[in-house]
């Protein structure tokens, strides 16, 4: 008998209907001898709902109340999933999230989960009971109740895991797993039975927005295992999980992309120590967030200088480093058109030529490549944006991602 | 500098810019020189919301859940009106029921108030801010939200204020006082500027639906001065207080009635000890309420007994007196087109003459008595139904009730 933690989205929620088709979910496992415990989101579009109420009151609603407000969303949700579960004869339990105790800090809208008190949770097991808790929200030291931010359920289902000591944590979603790629851009993008914590990281990192980037790490660090499915069909869907030294490592997991970026150069600044820093000081004292930093020494004393802002920040960027240039010398050029893909791979560590295949790949396709960047297990690459669907579809073929069943699937309708 | 406890209805908060409304009545408030606690209830529509969504789920949905569920309505409404309040500058926090520790008993959908810790109020109010808590609910010993039944809102206010030690509790809503009788029947109806708790509990459970019973009681056993205004337009509202001698009483305060009785009588049963429990046993039994209750001795060893209950229980209260006359013999009659009219008044008891004046007035207009029955400060009758607008009227006349300014201001129309 294994203890699950199981968690449902806004969209696998979002009707009663859809409630009653995961009470039913929730049963299967229960009849196959699990324990279970259920971390559910507001109904899809409620959040929505009560923060244009706030807005409708308040420009911008303080944090504290808006915590207050949104926090209802789960509520309604476990109260109507536990009368499903109840209706179907399955004692159960729901609670919110000060009930379980589920202590954070103060930071009202990003609170940080620093506790779980799961005693409740823990007897009502022992009961045979089902046990829903409301994601997304805590309680803080004085009693307030407070919020993880947008996604937090995913954190809430993690941290339950690790201090009920669960077997599995399993995300549902509407999706069906953790893909090579995008499967709306690669038609032949693959379902991965298997993803490391490491690459699960890099992929979220870069915008695969399957998983809240600080659940992943929140179950890295406690070690638990995390499993992505679909609440709208069967299937095994992708485990997440710690590296095997008999794991036979693909060299590459997957390929993710970013089109949120936007490229900044100071071109022809003085080649001195501390040249960096003059520049990027004033970019973070900005609160702007930097991703990709590229610096090439140059042969006559002055050096070009690269970075990456998320496009919102492009016009804030831009105008401070317009100043700094002013101040060092040397030219900005900046260009929003552009996209940053990324391979994804634990394997790449033991196995040199991977950044050579992948630049002849785009190569062959004619494709320029205006940044690269490096990490252990992850090399990026800034693109022309219009070159995105055409790259990541080489990429996938050259590094042996393509799934030849969906091949056959798709050209099967010729046949 | 006075305490003041508020409470706003559904409708007064039914919507955002209703709920913008109230903060300024607040601030009105506060500005005057007073500590202001509010308590407020789901925006109007809410509550069945949410029910609806219950019921899509479960026919008849647990009770435990359900207060999960509905709790939420009046948490939406405190979060906004705290925003309102510190969008207009003032500080404010807003609690739910279990935060100002509301202690109930268990019964879940009509739990009952124990004790209310209210200490967190009171360190607000010592530094400077408006408290505003969720009317309707609680929490019970386990830390289980619980809800006080419908109408709750009301005697949350109350009991705050009995335990803050409040010098008023003002329960807004959307009449403007308590009238003489209701004015939709009488236009003559006039404002009352103050009654007693005596009178205001027999108005209340004479149908009379300003306020919930259970409040009224609450403030009149903690001695809490309570107040009807109305939330749309200013005005001194009704004050409902203690009896004081040098009070000079109105013999009548007001004129109630009730349109849901119905009449059942059983004729020329046997005149013998114990059978009033004979009739009413099986009744009581049923779960089925009797309100008013007649006997007649008769001359011939028979008696005619005659009670009223809700007219939805008529046709089983019929089928089950029907049995007890084959039992016990004697005939049965039921009315359904009846109507109870009451006149309230403390005066009463010190004045002889009041029924007579009744029983005078009704049948100057030729209106026949079904029923009497009276008590200590309350004489009722009942009454074709057909005659309740035209019996109100004359009884409002009959003893002094016209409001002359109203009579001005109709016929002002025409001068």
């Amino acid at each position: 008998m294994a203890l699950i933690v199981q968690k449902y989205g806004g969209t696998s929620v979002g009707t009663t209907e859809r409630i009653e088709n995961v009470a039913e979910k929730i049963i299967k496992s229960k009849e196959a001898g699990n324990d279970v415990v259920v971390v559910v989101s507001a109904m899809s579009g409620e959040t929505n709902r009560l923060i244009d109420l706030a807005n409708a009151i308040h420009p911008r609603p303080p944090a504290r109340e808006l915590d207050m407000l949104v926090s209802t969303g789960e509520q309604v949700t476990i109260a109507l999933l536990t009368m499903a579960l109840e209706k179907r004869g399955y004692p159960a339990r729901c609670y919110t999230g000060a009930q379980v105790k589920i202590l954070t800090d103060s930071a009202h809208s990003k609170a940080r989960i620093q506790e779980i008190d799961a005693k409740v949770v823990s007897e009502d097991l022992k009961q045979g009971r089902v046990v829903v808790v409301a994601g997304f929200q805590g309680v803080d030291p004085s009693g307030a109740i407070t919020t993880l931010g947008r996604g937090g359920s995913d954190t809430t289902a993690v941290a339950l895991a690790a201090a009920l000591k669960a077997d599995e944590c399993q995300i549902y979603t509407d999706v069906d797993g953790v893909y090579t790629t995008d499967p709306r851009v690669v038609p032949k993008a693959r379902r991965l039975d298997r993803i490391t914590f490491e690459e699960m990281l890099e992929m979220a990192s870069l915008g695969s927005k399957i998983l809240q980037i600080r659940a992943v790490e929140f179950a890295g660090k406690y070690h638990v295992p995390l499993r992505v499915l679909s609440s709208f069909q069967d299937g095994p869907g992708t485990l997440i999980t710690f590296e095997d030294e008999d794991m036979e490592e693909p060299l590459i997991s997957g390929i993710a992309f970013n089109r949120d970026e936007a490229k900044l150069t100071l071109l022809n600044a003085p080649d001195k120590p501390g040249i960096a820093g003059s520049i990027l000081g004033p970019i973070s004292a900005a609160n702007i967030e930097v991703d990709m930093i590229v610096q090439n020494v140059s042969r006559s004393g002055a050096t070009d200088f690269t970075f990456t802002v998320h496009r919102n920040e492009y016009e804030r960027a831009k105008d401070i480093l317009d100043g700094v240039a002013k101040e060092l010398g040397g030219e900005v050029f900046g260009d929003t058109k552009i996209v940053k893909l990324s391979l994804v791979g634990v394997g790449m560590r033991s196995h040199a030529g991977v950044a050579s295949t992948m630049f002849e790949a785009l190569a062959g396709e004619g494709i320029n490549i205006q940044m690269i960047s490096t990490s252990e297990i992850k090399i990026s690459v800034v693109i022309d944006e219009k070159y995105l669907e055409l790259g990541v579809r080489a990429l996938h073929s050259a590094f042996g991602l393509d799934d030849d069943d969906a091949t056959v699937r798709v050209e099967g309708k010729e046949a």
